[in-house]
C-alpha cells in the first residue's frame, strides 16, 4: 500500500505476457507467487526465508473479539487464503506430506470491533508478524479496518507447491496506506450494474485494498435510484422498472462493503447531468433553447429559481443522506457550462429571475447560488456531511465552503497537475481521477502508456502521483488520494469485472 | 444469414444504447424482441401479425428421426427457446393466463441424420412454417446442419411478455447463408483458453449462425497441443504442463462443434510462427542470425534442408490429420519475410544447401520447397485434405495448386479488395478476415469505423462486404466467406467473451 495501486496482479501479469510475449521469454500463467503481497506493503523484514508449513484442514483464524467484521471476514479468508483447497480437499489430504509448523493466525485488534461504518480517516495500519519459532502468527491493528487488509495480505503470504503442500515466509510486515482515499468509480447511469456485479467488483476493491466505492448513481441516461418518496424519478426515469436499486438492495450493498472496509460515496451528480430526473419530477429541469429560441434541446440542468424545485431537493437529499451513512457526498457540478448557455441564459423565466435578484446576466451568479443553497438542507439533514465536487466547481468559485475538489480534467499530465497545484494552494482538499480513466481502452495498451487523444500525454497509469505537482508540504497533505474511473457508456455487467480486474478465471 | 454478420443482438444494441446514449432517447435494456431473427433471414413472411400462444410446460420439439444431434439440440433448444423458464417456472405456470395455440414444433430433415462432421459445403437451408391455424411449426431441411440453425431462428422467434405469457408470430421463414464459410479465429497460443472458455465460445458462434471455429493451435508464444507421437513439443513448448489440449479434450471439442453445427478446422502456422515447437524438437528451428553475423534471434522458422525434420513433419501432421476430421486444415504461411533474411539467408549451411539444390540465393525458392513439401506428406496422411493459406502464401506465389487464400492485410479497404481481386483472378477460393480484427479494440468504437493506425480506413466491420472488389461472377464464386479474428495477446479467458460477443449474463 506505499503506491496508488489500482492494478490486480494478474492484470498486471498479463499485460508483461501480452507485451512481451515470447521474445523476451514466456512467463508461466500457471507461475503461482512466493507468497509476495499486493500493492507492496510499507515495511517486510524476511527471516532468512524460513517457510512456514500450514495445514489448510486444521489452520485456524482466531481473536479474542466478539465482532461480525472479523468472523465474516475468517469465513472468506479461509477460503481466500487456500484457494482450490474446499475443491480438491480429498486429493489435498491424499497429497500432504509434510507437518504443519504454523498453526494458526492470532488477529488483535487494540481498539476493537466496530459496529459502525468505515469513514475517511479510519486506520488502516497493521503489523503481521510470523517467527521462526512460533506456531502461531499474529495480525496487529488498531482497528478492525486495519485487521482486514493485513487479513488480505495474510491471504496473500500464503502459498502452495505442486505436491498441495502449503506455506508462509517468516516475515514481518509493517504497512499503512499511503493515502486515506483509494477510490473506484462506477457508474450504473449509462449501463445498469447488478447488486451481484457491484458485490463481485468489491470483493476485487478489498483484494487491492482500495477502500472507496465512489458509486455514480444518476445521470442524463438513467435513474436507478428508487427513492420511497419520490418514487416516480425511478419509476419513469430508470431505464425499466426492473433496472433499479432499492434502498435494500443499496443498504445490502453498503453492509457488504462495511465487511470488507469500504466505503460507499454515492453521487448525485447536480445541477447538470440530471436529464433522468426530469420524467419523475415535472418542473425540476429548465427548458432549453437553442439560437434560434427554439426549445429544441433536452434539458439536462436543475432549474433553482423555483421555490418547488428546493423543497424537492430538501426531500430528496434528506432522504439520501440518511440513507447512505457515510460522511461524505458527491454532488457533482461538472459540465454544466453549456447548459447554462441553453437553459438559463436562453430561457427568459430564468434570466427575469436573475435579474429580480441582481445576478444580471451571469449564470455563474445563479449556479453559485445554487451550490450554496444546497449546504443548509445538507446540513440540516445530516450536519457532519462533507460535500464533494468536480472540479469546475471549484474553479469557477461557486463551491460551498470546505468543499472537497475532485479532479477530473487536463489534456496532458502538466495540465492535471497545474490544477491540482491551484485546488490545493487554495486551501482545498483533493481527489485526483484524471490519471485513470479506465474506460478509455485500447489496443495493446489497456494498462500502459495512454496516447487516446481525449487524453493525450496524460501519462501512464502506473506513474501518476497526485504529489506530483511540486507543492508545499501543506499542499500534499490535502491529497486525499485518487480514484479511478470506469465510465459506463461501454460497460455493462458482462465486461466490467474483465475491463477493471482481469482476473483470471 | 443473408448478411455476414458477426454481431451478437444484445453486442449490438448495446452499442446503439452506448453510442446514442440519452440524446436520442433512452433504449429499454429490459426490451426483449418481438421475435426478431439474427441474423437477417433471407425470407420472412409474416401473416398479418397473428401471434400464437405458447406452454412452455407442455410444448415439444418432435421429429421422426434417430439423430443424436437433434435429439441434443431439442435439449438445449427447450432452454434457449424459454430463456428464464426453468428458474421461474412456479411463478410462470401461476401467472399463465392465455391458452396455448401453438403445441409444437415438428422437424423434417429430408435427408435424414448424419453421423459424420459438418463439412465445407454443407446444406444450412431451412424453411419454418408458422400458420394461424396450425397447433404444429414445421421446421424443414435438407439436412440436420440447416435443421439447426432452424431451430436457432425459432427459438429467436419466441418472446414473453410481463406476465409470462410465451408468444411466437405466425411467419414464414425461408433462410439460408450468403456465404459457406462464417469463421472466427480463436488464438490459443499467446494465452491458453480453457475448454470450458472454448465451449462457452461455440454456443454463442451456434446463436450467430457462425460455422467455422478456425483454432491458432500454436504459435511462437506456446505450444498447447498435446501430440501423442511428440509429446516433448507440448511438455516443453506450452506455458506449463497444465496450459494443454489433450487428444481427448479436442475430440471432446470436436464433438461439441459437430452438434452446433460448427466445423473445427485447426491451424499449425509453419514455417513461420514456430518459436515453441523448438524447445520440444531439437534441430527442427534454423539458427537465425543479426547483421553482425552473430546467433543472437530466437529462431521462429523451420530448417527444410534436414530430412529428419521432414521425418518428423510426416508423423506430426499424420497424427493431426487423423485427429481433426474437417476436410480442411491451415497451414498458416505468414510473416516469414523476415525470418527468411535472419533464420536462412544469413545461415551459411542452408545457404550451402541451397545452392546446391540450385536455389541459389533465392530464399523464396526454399520457402517454394518447404510448402510443395508439404502436399504430398499431407495427401498421403488424408488425400481429401485442402490446405488453407494466409495470403502471402499465395502472393509469394509458393501455394500448392489449389490452396485456398486467406486474406488478413491491407492497410486501407482498397489494399483488402485490391488483395481479394487478386487471389481471385488467380483462380483461388478466399476467405477475407482483413475487416474483422476484433483485437483492435478502441474506446468508443468497439464496433464502429475503426481508425486504428494499424487497419486505417479499412472500413466499418458492418459495412466490408467480401465481394465489394468488383470481380466478375466467376471471382465472387470464390469468396468462400470471412472469419472474425481475435489475436490473443491480451484475450484471455477472463474477456475472451465479453470482447467477441457482449453478451449481458
Amino acid at each position: 500500500m506505499v503506491h496508488l495501486n489500482f492494478f490486480h496482479l494478474f492484470g498486471l501479469y498479463c499485460l508483461i505476457v501480452s507485451v512481451k510475449g515470447w521474445f523476451y521469454g514466456r512467463p508461466d500463467p500457471g507461475l503461482m507467487t512466493r507468497g509476495e503481497v499486493w500493492p507492496l506493503p510499507m515495511n517486510v523484514t524476511t527471516f532468512n526465508n524460513f517457510t512456514h508449513v500450514i495445514n489448510p484442514a486444521t489452520f485456524q483464524f482466531t481473536t479474542q473479539l466478539n465482532c461480525d467484521i472479523l468472523q465474516q471476514a475468517f469465513i472468506r479468508y479461509k477460503k481466500l487464503t487456500f484457494p482450490g483447497y474446499a475443491q480438491f480437499k480429498e486429493q489435498v489430504l491424499k497429497q500432504k506430506s509434510l507437518k504443519a509448523t504454523l498453526t494458526q493466525l492470532s488477529v488483535q485488534v487494540t481498539k476493537g470491533c466496530d459496529s459502525g461504518y468505515p469513514q475517511m480517516g479510519m486506520d488502516e495500519s497493521y503489523t503481521i508478524q510470523l517467527n521462526p519459532t512460533s506456531t502461531s502468527a499474529v495480525l496487529k491493528a488498531n482497528e478492525v479496518w486495519g485487521a482486514l487488509r493485513g487479513l488480505e495480505s495474510f491471504s496473500q503470504m500464503v502459498f502452495k507447491d505442486s505436491n498441495n503442500n502449503w506455506f508462509v515466509n517468516t516475515q514481518t510486515i509493517s504497512d499503512k496506506p499511503r493515502f486515506p482515499h483509494r477510490g473506484l468509480l462506477i457508474d450504473s447511469s449509462r449501463h445498469f450494474l447488478s447488486v451481484s456485479i457491484l458485490k463481485r467488483n468489491l470483493d476485487l476493491m478489498a483484494q487491492n485494498k482500495m477502500n472507496v466505492f465512489h458509486w455514480h448513481l444518476t445521470d442524463s441516461e438513467a435513474f436507478p435510484y428508487a427513492s420511497k418518496r419520490f418514487p416516480d424519478l425511478s419509476a419513469k426515469g430508470a431505464y425499466t422498472p426492473r433496472h433499479v436499486y432499492t434502498q435494500s438492495q443499496i443498504q445490502d450493498i453498503i453492509a457488504y462493503a462495511r465487511l470488507r472496509g469500504i466505503r460507499v460515496v454515492p453521487e448525485f451528480d447536480t445541477p447538470g447531468h440530471t436529464g433522468a430526473w426530469g420524467p419523475g419530477m415535472p418542473g425540476l429541469l429548465s427548458l432549453c433553447y437553442d439560437e434560434n429560441g427554439q426549445n429544441t434541446i433536452l434539458s439536462n440542468l436543475i432549474d433553482p429559481t423555483k421555490d418547488a424545485n428546493w423543497d424537492f431537493l430538501t426531500q430528496f437529499f434528506d432522504e439520501a443522506l440518511n440513507l447512505f451513512p457515510d460522511n461524505y457526498m458527491h454532488f457533482g457540478g461538472d459540465e454544466v457550462e453549456y447548459y447554462m448557455l441553453w437553459c438559463w441564459y436562453r430561457n427568459s423565466g430564468i434570466m427575469n429571475w436573475m435579474q429580480q435578484h441582481g445576478m444580471g446576466n451571469d449564470t455563474t451568479k445563479l449556479l453559485n447560488y445554487f451550490f450554496q443553497k444546497l449546504v443548509p438542507l445538507v446540513k440540516a439533514a445530516r450536519s457532519n456531511t462533507t460535500m464533494i465536487f468536480w472540479q469546475e466547481v471549484l474553479d469557477l468559485g461557486v463551491a460551498p465552503p470546505s468543499s472537497i475538489a475532485h479532479v477530473w480534467k487536463g489534456d496532458t499530465y502538466d495540465e492535471v497537475m497545474s490544477e491540482m497545484y491551484q485546488v490545493t494552494a487554495a486551501g482545498h482538499y483533493a481527489i485526483l481521477s484524471s490519471c485513470w480513466y479506465l474506460n478509455y481502452i485500447k489496443y495493446g495498451a489497456d494498462w500502459g502508456y495512454v496516447d487516446n487523444s481525449e487524453i493525450k500525454q496524460r501519462g501512464m497509469y502506473y506513474e501518476c502521483d497526485p504529489t506530483a505537482f511540486g507543492g508545499s508540504q501543506a499542499q500534499n497533505d490535502l491529497v486525499l488520494g485518487g480514484e479511478a474511473v470506469l465510465w459506463s457508456e461501454f460497460v455493462d455487467g458482462t465486461n466490467l469485472i474483465p475491463r477493471l480486474w482481469h482476473v483470471f478465471s
